[in-house]
């Protein structure tokens, strides 16, 4: 994977960037939509390129291990052949779902067993099999194995938390330099800082974590709960010793308004399921501000979801016949909201990059924070 | 509203029209998505317009009084612009709906008094209410209110539910008559033969209901639970009845085996929410038979849904994949096999207008409806 970075921002930390991968090239700062299972939720993959021009998405490890499974994904010659998405794909590492979803779970130095919230069935992740896993799945994007440490979290728990991250971090690494990609084409592997809130666990990890000189790194355990303030000021002192030409991920983040902010400190890449989550459950992004659509005071309103943004569903669609949908409960409404929020949100990053390259980033940042996020 | 016969099958009953509405024109036969609440469940509108290519949707009265009501539907000017569907619509008159879904309710002969399924707030629908209602949808056909009888159904019950119905009827015409359209287009009135199994109520009811010279004809109260036998003997003799040179519509029909045999016995239109329902249970009817994509023997099927029929759904999917979101109950699951459903039910209609147009209908038919309905 290549990285090259076209533009910094002179008023803050914003870059605009290319990252090169085997399914194509991604422009950065970018937003990948959440593909849990394989699937973009509600999205047909048509819309994903064609409507929402998404140039990356994101599979979660755990799902697809547990379904379809990897002897399914391998038949199929990985995930790109078995859902038909054929640009860049991040796959996380599963950590994160095996504390937040999974049913007992016992966590060792040697990797963590816990039980399927599908079945109960026991399973067992390392640094080692996830690797495989990720081998696997296929993705051009792979992720470290780590501790997503939750918010609060006390001091000597995230201390030692994290350096067993990055003890699980080298065996990552051994591994999947000691493997070959199953497919044909390159992957490449992504470290992940941790450290809580701690400023001196946070510079240590991500020291630690640039040492690696992977192609990547990503800022995990942040967007856990902690005040917005705190997610900054990690961010900002993780960004400034992570190595400037290399993309910055800022995992499972977040609102218009986080990105924005998470930009302006210098990151490259977010994910988050917030505009497809959010979409099922009636609330919309637009360029004027949020919606919540089932309130009735959109009930006869005619004008189109969101002329501005542009788009088939943001523009044929009529927020009183949404309303409607999502009021009456129907799949259409979840479709149209969550095609029109991942719009909104690749729209978002595109205008972002737009004005790093015009050098007018953070003026245009700090006016769109407070317009986008207003309530309609 | 116009209809011109193109063709006449020499071996059978089957008919190729065009009927034209102020949406426009329809090919017949024809397949009706139903779109119960203003939506075909999981399907974006586009998608029925340019993959699924249907020509006329059905809504429910019913529904649509209930949500989104009345009064927004005429703010919109109709369902057409409400729901962004621009080619025809039939709404059926709600009469079927109020037997099956509604609670408590009390049929005299005045009309219905009926509890809402959804807050069980009091509604009463009478021949006058109901034209009224979808004077305000705006349908290019809307129907006649009748009772829908069950199946099996005393003879008694049966005949003095035909009269009513008749006598309801006389009603609708005198109501639609002394009315106009809303939003400045033609609608027009079908009315229901009705007489359950009894061979001559069902003879009465098409007389009765072809004296009344409207523009088109339905046959209701038959896929309810007969055996397939007494549906296609009732169809034959009441299409032996109404008049050849106006559409016939047998309505809440069916399997695609239902569809051919009602065509070869002189049907126009059919509508049934088989398609669709079944699609989101994972059946899938193909151009090479029936599928229940649950089945493990898909998990690893890398084959397309069906690439005989064509279409971006049908070609791009594979069944593995297919098998995978609905085993998951993913929305997409069920937005995939709609779209190809309701492909596969225009295809059908497409392809025996085709026959008839070539006077190769009946050898056709005989071979097709074997062919698929066999199990895969």
């Amino acid at each position: 994977m290549k990285f090259e970075l076209k533009a910094t921002d002179p008023n803050s930390s914003a870059r605009a960037g290319v990252m090169t991968t085997a399914h194509g090239d991604i422009q950065t700062p970018i937003f990948m939509p959440v593909g849990t299972a394989g699937t973009v939720k509600a999205v047909h993959q048509r819309e994903i390129k064609e409507d929402i021009n998404a140039q990356i998405i994101l599979g979660n490890t755990y799902h697809l291990y547990l379904r379809p499974g990897l002897d399914i994904l391998k038949k199929f010659g990985g995930l790109h052949k078995f859902n038909g998405w054929d640009r860049p794909i991040l796959t996380d590492s599963g950590g994160y779902q095996v504390y937040s979803l999974a049913g007992i779970r016992k966590i060792k130095e040697e990797g963590v067993t816990f039980q399927s919230h599908i079945d109960g069935s026991k399973h067992h992740f390392s640094p080692e099999t996830v690797m495989d896993i990720q081998r696997a799945i296929g993705a051009d994007i792979m992720m470290a194995f780590d501790e997503c440490t939750p918010y609060p979290c006390e001091y000597d728990y995230a201390k030692k938390s994290m350096e067993m991250t990055h003890r699980w971090l080298k065996r990552c690494c051994d591994r999947f330099d000691a493997t070959q990609p199953l497919y044909g084409y390159d992957q490449t592997l992504f470290p992940i800082v941790q450290g809580s809130t701690y400023k001196d666990l946070r510079k240590q990890s991500a020291e630690v974590i640039a040492s690696f000189e992977r192609d990547g790194n990503a800022i995990g355990g942040l967007s856990v709960g902690e005040p917005h303030e705190l997610m900054y000021e990690s961010t900002e002192l993780v960004c400034s010793i992570l190595p400037k030409d290399k993309p910055r991920y800022l995992m499972g983040v977040g609102t218009p308004e986080n990105i924005l902010e998470g930009i302006a400190l210098g990151v490259d890449m977010f994910d988050c399921v917030m505009p497809t989550r959010n979409a099922r459950n009636g609330m919309l992004f637009t360029t004027q501000g949020v919606i919540n659509i089932k309130n009735k005071k959109w009930e006869d309103d005619q004008t189109p979801i969101d002329e501005h943004l542009g788009g088939y569903v943001s523009t044929f669609y009529s927020k009183g016949y949404l309303r409607h949908l999502v009021h009456c409960k129907e799949m259409l409404g979840a479709q149209i909201a969550s095609v029109h929020n991942l719009t909104f949100y690749l729209w978002l990053v595109k205008q972002a990059r737009e004005q790093i390259l015009a050098g007018t980033f953070l003026e245009w940042k700090n006016k769109m924070v407070k317009h986008l996020m207003q309530r309609l």
